[in-house]
């Protein structure tokens, strides 16, 4: 169809063995999971292990607004007595290992603004008179991040990144996940910095990246423009680490593009601003949370799960701990790395949409019995 | 009023000496000249020096589409028996010289495009995994232009640029420019290179400069988007000088950013085009043609006129010069530096409306004779 689908978006159709659908695997998939827990205990007039309290959110991928505030609005009723919380989101690395994810990046982001004149010139009657912002700014942004390794040349920036153990290098090395998979269909041929599995998926959710997004005032267009740019916008964003603070990244980010730019010898006036900034999240393996989504996992599906930590930033997990009063939470994952969630012709496989609801039954089980066995020992 | 205009835009309107309105000095004042001109003629029967021929431009501002295919058509009979061009465009300078603009710097733009996959991707979820495109590109962009001097780096550029004479730069010291009010007025206040009058209007006209435009592909609205761009592509322009050549500018450039790309060990792909290119042009200032400019500006305004060059692009001067087989082409301007072409409360002042009708006039019998005088030493 023109739209890219093979079938109604919004009408679920079944083919080999596949669930097709828009929110198939994000999150309608996962929530009815939930659903089908709830309806089975319904159904057999069985009490549920604990009491299940729930948020349906339906406006994730429109910035969620409001639930913030709703979240922090109820901390101290809906939250007073919880536990624990999962949040079902996210997906498996690849198509056979369930996982579990806990952790995610945090987010710097920079708008590096140099500013010249009140107005645009043209740079036939002006080009050679003036210092243009532009040249500054590309100067200041060449200095950020290499190019064949995609190290951060920021000095100090990975002063607060956790050191990696080997028990951690070797969580990376067992994960079910495909490179070359990986760098035909997911990233749509982008070369790969490198080819090694476990150095991609580090580099990707446990190290710090800074990418280069743009520059607001200057020419975007298509065609031959011949302006200098009055003032000019350098946007970039640095994803962090545990245990990388927002301060600090700033702090270096700062310092760095004041000295480079004080090199330059311009006598443009520059501004560092950082226009967004979300914290890295990380959670306890050990806790137990992690323990009963591991021992559901293995129950099952028969494999312990792999462990793995998201490079996009999911701010709403710091939410749910911070309102539950630093309770811990964590991401159970449903669908399969296919899935193509956002995608045309998303879909959930109905092995995992099944196995998916006894996997968080089962969760809640274990959930139920070790926060009891917590508790019993204070 | 609300357009930023004190009078009607397209009410001609006189106040203190000056004449108000669209296109008053750019270019219906001067157009008007030479048609008064003209009825000075009619009105006393008398006969021109010589044939006048001319070519009304009313497109300029849009691109002048159709006006080359136009004058090539008629190269053969409209142009076959033109002695020289003379083009109504351009101003003085400053307020109180005439002037004689003998040179218009050229200009060829390069669109340099590293390409990376088939899709943008998020720079959460793939950053640290990928060769991003944006980082290669701004690498390139940084080694073309000095920022504390305006020079340009691509090794070989300055190789066909004429040498500078004693008598060029004594020019330009007796320009009549002021550098204070073009530093506050002309380039709002975007600081200059240099504060030497001399060298402010080398660098504008006599001189190549390197602007960086601006990046297609990349991320150039307001706020914080995370993206990597899957393609980008980087504008800049070089504007040339006699002799400069658009085929040795192109070979500099590319060699350049091959050699610059090659050092960033990216496997990202690299294209470099140029997407336009216009050659400079240069008037003998010993011809009759600027004889009898030179000429007729002593006689109705008593100096002898600045002989500047525009550091913009005016290709039809070389287009004209093509059609008449290679016949002289002069650009005499007529309005003073702060009509404020293009602009709100564009003007002409009545005095430089009507000497500019007995410039024209005078350029003409001077043009006549000085032609008549050449042919007969054949």
């Amino acid at each position: 169809k023109e739209d890219g689908w093979d079938t109604e978006p919004f009408q679920l159709t079944e083919k080999d063995g596949n669930l097709y659908g828009r929110g198939a695997t994000d999150d309608k998939g996962p929530v009815l999971c939930w659903l089908w827990f709830v309806e089975f205990h319904r159904k057999f007039n069985l009490p549920l292990p604990c009491n299940l309290k729930c948020v349906f959110e339906g406006m994730e991928e429109s910035g969620s607004e409001g639930l913030e505030e709703c979240l922090k609005s109820v901390s101290e009723t809906f939250f007073h007595d919880v536990d624990g919380i999962c949040i079902s989101d996210n997906y498996w690395m690849g198509l056979e290992r369930p996982c579990v994810t806990w952790g995610i990046r945090g987010n710097v982001y920079f708008a590096v603004e140099v500013r010249g004149g009140t107005k645009d010139l043209h740079s036939g009657a002006h080009g050679g008179a003036v210092q243009e912002p532009m040249t500054d700014l590309i100067k200041i942004m060449s200095t950020l991040v290499d190019s064949a390794t995609g190290k951060i040349l920021v000095p100090g920036i990975y002063d607060e990144v956790d050191e990696l153990t080997e028990e951690e290098k070797e969580r990376y090395e067992r994960c079910d996940f495909d490179v070359a998979s990986y760098a035909n269909e997911d990233t749509g041929g982008m070369p790969l910095l490198s080819q090694d599995k476990a150095t991609i998926l580090m580099a990707r959710s446990r190290y710090p990246t800074l990418s280069l997004h743009g520059i607001e005032g200057a020419f975007a267009g298509a065609g031959a423009k011949t302006v200098i740019p009055r003032t000019v916008v350098g946007k970039f964003s640095i994803r962090t680490v545990p245990h990388m603070t927002i301060d600090h990244v700033a702090e270096c980010v700062k310092r760095h593009v004041v000295k480079v730019f004080d090199t330059l010898g311009s006598k443009n006036r520059l501004k560092v601003n950082v226009i967004h900034a979300g914290k890295p999240w990380m959670g306890d393996l050990n806790g137990y949370n992690y323990r009963a989504a591991a021992a559901a996992t293995k129950q099952v599906w028969g494999v312990e799960p792999d462990y793995t930590r998201e490079g996009g930033s999911i701010p709403i997990t710091l939410t749910f701990e911070e309102v539950s009063g630093g309770k811990p939470a964590i991401l159970l994952p449903i669908g399969q790395g296919n899935d193509g969630a956002h995608s045309q012709n998303e879909k959930i496989s109905r092995r995992n949409y099944i196995m998916g609801a006894k996997t968080l039954g089962t969760y809640v089980y274990e959930f139920s019995r070790m926060t009891q066995e917590e508790k019993a020992k204070h």
